[in-house]
């Protein structure tokens, strides 16, 4: 099966039935994820995965009682970087040399342009950049679901600050930016599951310059 | 080929050959972003696919002079709404209710909660909203991509506003958000194409909570 067949497949599960993902599955999404391009190659972003009843239904009570919260076998907590900092750029600068066993003087220059630009800036526009990288492993992800034949729903509809305090992110300097539920559908209790996919046709999305 | 294998195959080509992409390629991969799941199924962006050779060499020169924006064989766009009004979120309930072939009255409940709350929102929050979810199309054109075999390189360096000019994007309530050079890789002129991909181990990214 290809990419476009998952994504007509694949929807945002109103209702899941409570079964577990087996661990293989939730790897492979995971490592999807990991897999991401990102900007400047920085994953600006952690990934919370959450098993945990109790939590889930904490998480629930500030995200509109939506029901997949907690009938979901994993939720992901995509929390991105409250902003950039100099350690953490060059985290991934020195991980990067570690890793391909070399300094290369053009990589270092580009080291120090973004550590004399990105810590300085105003933190919230930071942070709107660095949940966008995290946006390309959220959809990702639901690829990846896809793909194992697993369902995932993505939800923005919750109170950030709320769940960075269950989760403890701002002190680990992280804000929550979305979540998604993997799970399995549960057919007949779901209004969405038969309806037909709307997408905006090409005509209205996309315009070709010659 | 899996996803997997398909994100481990993928880089950001620093240089490309110029061969043209094939247009079922292209319109695959178009498809695929089409197919994008996005907040509230609004889509809020547009995709301009850019061919002609003077407008990649204008675009090149406010971005960064990067080789690739003209050595592709199309550059993609991804150009956010500007703000939400009622008009664009109208746009996607009537079409949904249209292709539906019917009315739903928790679904014009929600149109009515958005329509109360999006358009007063700050503009520039909303355009950061949109372009979060171009980010998930984004990441989706690239997967879509590496599945076709084809090199795509995402580029955030470039002047937006520059960019929003040479494509009449503001009056269309559009501002440029991400550029996509799609194209094939030039394996003698790239440095990045031999080197090692380089991720944070999952350790770094992942608290499993159970």
């Amino acid at each position: 099966m290809k990419l476009i067949d998952h994504l007509n497949w694949r929807y945002a599960a109103k209702a899941m039935n409570g079964e577990t993902v087996t661990e293989d599955k939730i790897e492979r999404i995971l490592e999807a994820a990991r897999l991401a391009p990102t900007s400047s190659g920085l994953q600006p972003f952690e990934i919370f995965v959450i098993k945990n009843k109790d939590l889930k239904e904490k998480i629930r009570l500030v995200a509109w009682n939506q029901s997949v919260i907690t009938e979901c076998s994993h939720l992901l907590v995509f929390a991105a970087w409250d902003t950039y900092t100099a350690d953490r750029i060059n985290y991934m600068f020195d991980l990067t040399n570690e890793i391909r066993g070399f300094k290369n003087e053009g990589w270092e220059n580009y080291r120090n342009m973004l550590l004399s630009s990105y810590p300085q800036q105003d933190a919230e526009e930071n942070f709107n950049h660095a949940a966008k990288q995290a946006y390309i492993a959220l959809g990702t992800a639901m690829v990846a679901a896809a793909e194992e034949k697993v369902d995932s729903t993505p939800m923005e509809g919750f109170d950030a600050n709320a769940v960075d305090d269950i989760l403890g992110l701002r002190e680990k300097g992280l804000r929550s930016s979305a979540l998604l539920a993997i799970g399995y559908r549960k057919e007949d209790a779901d209004w969405l599951v038969n309806l037909t996919k709307v997408r905006k046709p090409m005509k209205d999305l996309v315009t070709v310059i010659d």
